[in-house]
């Protein structure tokens, strides 16, 4: 099953996408109480509304050698941050270049929605608090992330976290195919099943030290292929069983 | 005026605080249109339900002495990160010492909550968007700080942030005095004057990035005194003005 999010002039609600209809809900998974809507005729919101977006840094080994990152080896444990719910941005959006850097990145990645209250999971039961995947793009201000004390401005600034643009529930997340692609182009093309760190590991080393929340969300970290970005860009990230994520830099 | 946030059964009001009466409210500085209660009588809760927590790291010179971080003078930049939601806990409140860490340190940290939403502001508008002030823990897995790739697990696990027990509305914040007490011996001992970004220039460095939501939290670093904590610490917080919140460590 796919979850959308969507605006109906200020109102928000959830839905599920059968072919090209939304059939409304009051939330992921509810009901179909509300109207019926044509897909193209509603705004897509970012299909999640977390209170934290927790993040894996450098969890696939051909991206840490690309970034230089590969002196002492591979990393033991997964390297955490966060970016708050201001990253969030709607599928299809766009976002202004952010003057203040000179290198702003796309790293196009695998998010995860979180379906329960997750806390201490087990790699056997990490899954089964899932709600579903969709995918993101970790918009970086590279040049600053690498001269500030935290990856704050580098990672968290407003709109960096394009989201969606819609879950898919029904998925084996262990292996699939992640491309993106800036104006067409391919840039980035791994498999999920690079990752250093697997979800359900993922998903049990975070719930050791941070309760996730219903509508959480988690990036997975990126393949090889990251790069600049300039105004005017077209960025999609495409995985396969879910769909494709659009974004505009503008 | 002081506002409280607290609880009654499963419920969470605000009040406004007079003496030792808490005349309940739906949000804080709304109307009394709820009953009063006795301070004693409600179980207080962290005065903010915010979207994110952004802290300032080593704002204070010689905090970043003591901690062996003065190698490259001080910062020219507030150095910012994120904790989430799940760090907060009530004033009064207890925490576990996390098993997993060997060297757990508080910071005492005067702590902003925002009343209104916060975009570009400047250093002279910066306060007028301020709804008041508390203190705060800013809990801190020193031991992983240091060996982590990001402040992740050192600042953003469950519980740690304490914060409250109110907010102070009409305080000017530059010259306060800011304690620090474990278990009645004061290990920190600071005035707000020796942060080395003020107030409105955080708050106007912080926004030109980050929007700020009403009811987000920013902490504004520590100062020198920082130190361990033992499983059974009784640590206490007190800014003059404000009032003191206390902690327990079990």
């Amino acid at each position: 099953m796919r979850y959308v999010r969507f605006a109906v002039g200020e109102q928000i609600f959830w839905g599920e996408l059968e072919e090209d209809t939304v059939h409304g809900t009051l939330e992921p998974g509810g009901t179909r109480t509300l109207a019926n809507y044509h897909l193209a005729d509603v705004t897509l919101m970012p299909p999640a509304h977390p209170s934290k977006i927790v993040c894996v840094g450098r969890n696939y080994a051909k991206h840490i050698k690309e970034l230089g990152n590969d002196q002492n080896g591979l990393p033991q444990e997964p390297g955490l941050f966060l970016k708050g719910p201001n990253t969030l941005a709607a599928p299809g959006g766009h976002l202004a270049y952010p003057e203040w850097t000179q290198s702003f990145h796309y790293e196009g990645e695998l998010a995860v929605v979180m379906g329960r209250r997750a806390h201490h999971l087990t790699r056997e039961n990490a899954l089964d608090y899932v709600l579903g995947y969709t995918m993101a793009i970790d918009l970086t201000a590279r040049d600053v992330q690498k001269t500030d004390l935290q990856w704050f401005r580098a990672k968290a600034a407003d709109g960096f976290c394009p989201l969606g643009p819609w879950i898919e529930t029904v998925l084996d997340p262990s292996d699939l195919r992640i491309q993106t692609r800036v104006n067409g182009e391919t840039r980035q093309d791994g498999r999920t099943s690079d990752m250093i760190f697997k979800l359900p590991d993922i998903l049990a080393y975070v719930t050791r030290y941070v309760t996730l929340e219903p509508g959480d969300v988690v990036l997975t970290g990126t393949p090889e292929g990251v790069g600049e970005l300039q105004r005017g860009d077209h960025i999609e990230v495409e995985i396969d069983g879910i769909g494709v994520l659009d974004f505009h830099i503008d």
